[in-house]
């Protein structure tokens, strides 16, 4: 299926949310004691847009983007991010993650794409984290809502983060977010892909497109329609039990680890406070 | 000060305590369609009564634990996890991270101690869960209470796992839960350490002993004391004021990414189930 019907629910005023994101990036940033952004810059549009957010946030010398390609990562993928930084022109780095996930790789020569995937989504997450560290900075995430529920994304990967800024807009809003900040043109129209692999793309990995899968989320997720009645309004039977399926059962990576209670008070159950309690 | 007014408070039925996490590792395991536990093998106090208690939640054939030394880690710690391999006959590997994370640390000579111990506790994270994704297995987690509540461990490192057996009980607790499962008496004696450099203890780093700070988190948390009675109830102010704004300052470390409200539902705010919402 490719329906565009649900489309129009999804449309965003980008003028509000590119002030409502950047407002969040510096005060949520300032809170925490500091002023600065690290940013994974992978070349797709999604980091792409949180580095305009940053920059435009923070101001460009006080975000540095990092790239981070393992040895089969595509040429193309680090020229869109040097496109991104060259006309933001924000602090930079490329740090190589071949050397640090090789070893492991040998170690465990029979690793499924799928591990080695993950093993270099936690990679990079350590890099960021350590360049946070040096340049006193929070990471700023790029996963956006339909990742989150889809679970398409490497739990304390990519998805490890301080802020998620773009985690309450589905990729058909990033899209259009994207092209109201003025993220290169190349970069929107692009197929969105890990670069694990040659031709791999999310859409061929999920099996249907972003834009299917966001018109039926939202009304499931934004508009607590029941399966029947996502069914009713023209979604194929098949894809909304799959797409169901899909955000239920990824839920875990979606909430903090288990505590089992043993006391009078105990994490995440009976002792409560606001992330920002601290500052 | 070393006082030793309140421990009394900290005493647990440890028959109670392990029946309690035993069901709850095999529950929560099998809930997620798994029957099998991952843990990391430091050879410390944490580690080895996790995989006590899994081992005996899930038998020992269905526990891997999983040695990661850097190459400055002591013998003796590698010799201390084997002898819990040894007790309990759990499966066992070893993994040497030392070729992992060398290349980071060769990449930015000037990092600090700090660093490069986040560095290595997210390193083993990786190998963990590469190990769970290869074994059909959870990662169980080995942080306690009043490390939790103090930050005293790595985001996304050692903090990183599906389950915390032990994170509502304090050292003082665990010592109490090790000595009746039988933890062999050299682990449960020897002076807490992450084991980053020669003589490294947690208790050296904090600056007072954890039996101190589980008598004044005993009170401050469970007990809701304030501030000032906690003072009047016999501990330094200094010492007071101290733990708690340590408590405050890393309290981004127990709670999720945050994600700015620009829908009808958002992750973390509206849109909220349990963990076992998918199972």
């Amino acid at each position: 299926m490719t329906t565009k019907q649900f489309l129009d629910n999804l449309t965003i005023n980008t003028d509000l949310a590119c002030d409502v994101l950047t407002r969040f990036i510096r005060e949520e940033i300032g809170k925490a004691g500091f002023g600065h952004a690290v940013v994974g810059l992978s070349g797709g549009i999604d980091s792409s847009l949180i580095a305009y957010l940053c920059s435009e946030a923070l101001g460009p010398e006080n975000v540095l983007g990092v790239r981070m390609p393992y040895q089969s990562s595509s040429q193309e993928s680090l020229a869109h991010a040097q496109m991104v930084i060259d006309a933001l022109g924000i602090r930079n780095d490329t740090v190589e993650i071949t050397p640090m996930v090789d070893p492991l790789f040998a170690r465990f020569p029979d690793m499924t794409p799928l591990r080695k995937g993950n093993v270099m989504a936690r990679q990079r997450m350590i890099v960021l984290y350590d360049q946070s560290a040096a340049f006193g900075a929070l990471v700023v995430g790029t996963g956006n809502k339909t990742e989150a529920l889809l679970g398409y994304s490497t739990l304390y990967g990519d998805g490890a983060a301080a802020l998620h800024p773009l985690g309450d807009l589905y990729k058909h809003q990033v899209r259009q977010l994207a092209r109201a900040m003025g993220v290169p043109q190349v970069i929107i129209d692009k197929p969105p892909s890990a670069d694990l692999w040659p031709g791999q793309t999310d859409e061929g990995e999920l099996g249907y497109t972003y834009d299917d899968a966001d018109q039926l989320l939202y009304l499931l997720i934004d508009r607590r329609y029941s399966l029947e009645e996502a069914v009713e309004a023209g979604f194929p039977a098949e894809f909304v039990r799959e797409v169901w399926r899909t955000v239920r059962r990824c839920h875990y990576k979606r909430v903090p680890p288990l505590i089992p209670k043993l006391s009078h008070r105990t994490l995440g159950i009976d002792f409560l406070y606001l992330r920002d309690w601290g500052t």
